[in-house]
């Protein structure tokens, strides 16, 4: 999985039918320490992630594992809002 | 998925019986603010997007959970032209 | 395979239910001398890797091969502690 | 697909059973305007591609749809010979 | 497929059963002149390769598909022994 914070929302229309009632997310990669990368990914979202929040994205096979995703054209899932990292370098 | 720019059509007459009959679109990789990355990679049409159109792609072997690409040794399908994005960024 | 080291451990409550009960370690890449590179992913821990420890992680479908991970939406599991490398360049 | 240009080929006497009779084909990628990138792929040839053609190649599972490749430990497969690029950036 | 150069093994004894009693070799990618790159993988060995030579492996599911790796949480493997490359380039 990779850090990212979902930054806004795509909106299309002319789309495979199997994307049909799915939240699109634009998810901007993150470092641990928060600071953002320049790789983005527009990703289905599974559970609930707002604009700001700081999630975990799956890519390839593994984003069709969920039940929201399963078997369609999607290559990119978030699958987990993330509350708290615990990172060794910001240990004091 | 990753957001991109229909930038050109390829044309190939020898090449795997599986590919006969599908629109092979060439695809330039765009940040969420349009700016174009110096990324390309060419993409099976399974929603009638042209040249010029903003859209998304998707790789890998979800590239092939698509009607038209099912089964075929195809790694990127466009699967959506995309209307508008709302990106937190972009609000003043 | 790539060489990581365990950097810190990710929390979610919000999460695929698929991914209830199991460690998200934080694993920054590192070149085989042990400098660290700047790419970093979220992996599900299989073999009790801590804090501090060089592993290997595997990505993609294959991260799905693990009897922790099956049919799972995961994309990256650490499946060995490394304990020793043998590298030509060491080698006076 | 990836566009390429086949600039040689690689021999192997040691390898895998299943790639025994396939050519290996060693592929430059190219951005769309011909300009030659700095990475490379060792691909199985499906469509008799020459030295010094362009060619559009899978990568991946997909990879392994091709008649020749069905079931092995391949990754990449050259599925086409380019003829034609209609760019938008070329139109004057 | 991508070229590279095994430059050391690596010795792991807490890991996934599965991977027990294969060969972890240390690959950095080349570049056809024979140029190291700055990337490494660990790749399992399924063609005997030993340190300092130049080998092909394999990335992706598609490293599932030899015998000493089928099913398995691998990512990686060597399946050739590069005996020779013919490379336009090198041709004066």
């Amino acid at each position: 999985m990779i850090l990212g914070k979902v930054i806004g929302t795509v909106w299309a229309t002319r789309k495979d039918e199997q994307l049909r009632g799915l939240t699109l997310q634009l998810v901007r990669e993150l470092d641990p320490d928060g600071s953002e990368k320049s790789r983005y990914v527009v990703a289905v979202d599974s559970v609930g992630a707002g604009v700001g929040e700081t999630v975990l994205f799956v890519q390839g096979s593994s984003a069709r594992q969920t039940e929201v995703t399963k078997n369609k054209p999607i290559d990119a899932v978030i699958v987990a809002i993330v509350d708290k990292m615990d990172v060794e370098g910001n240990k004091p």
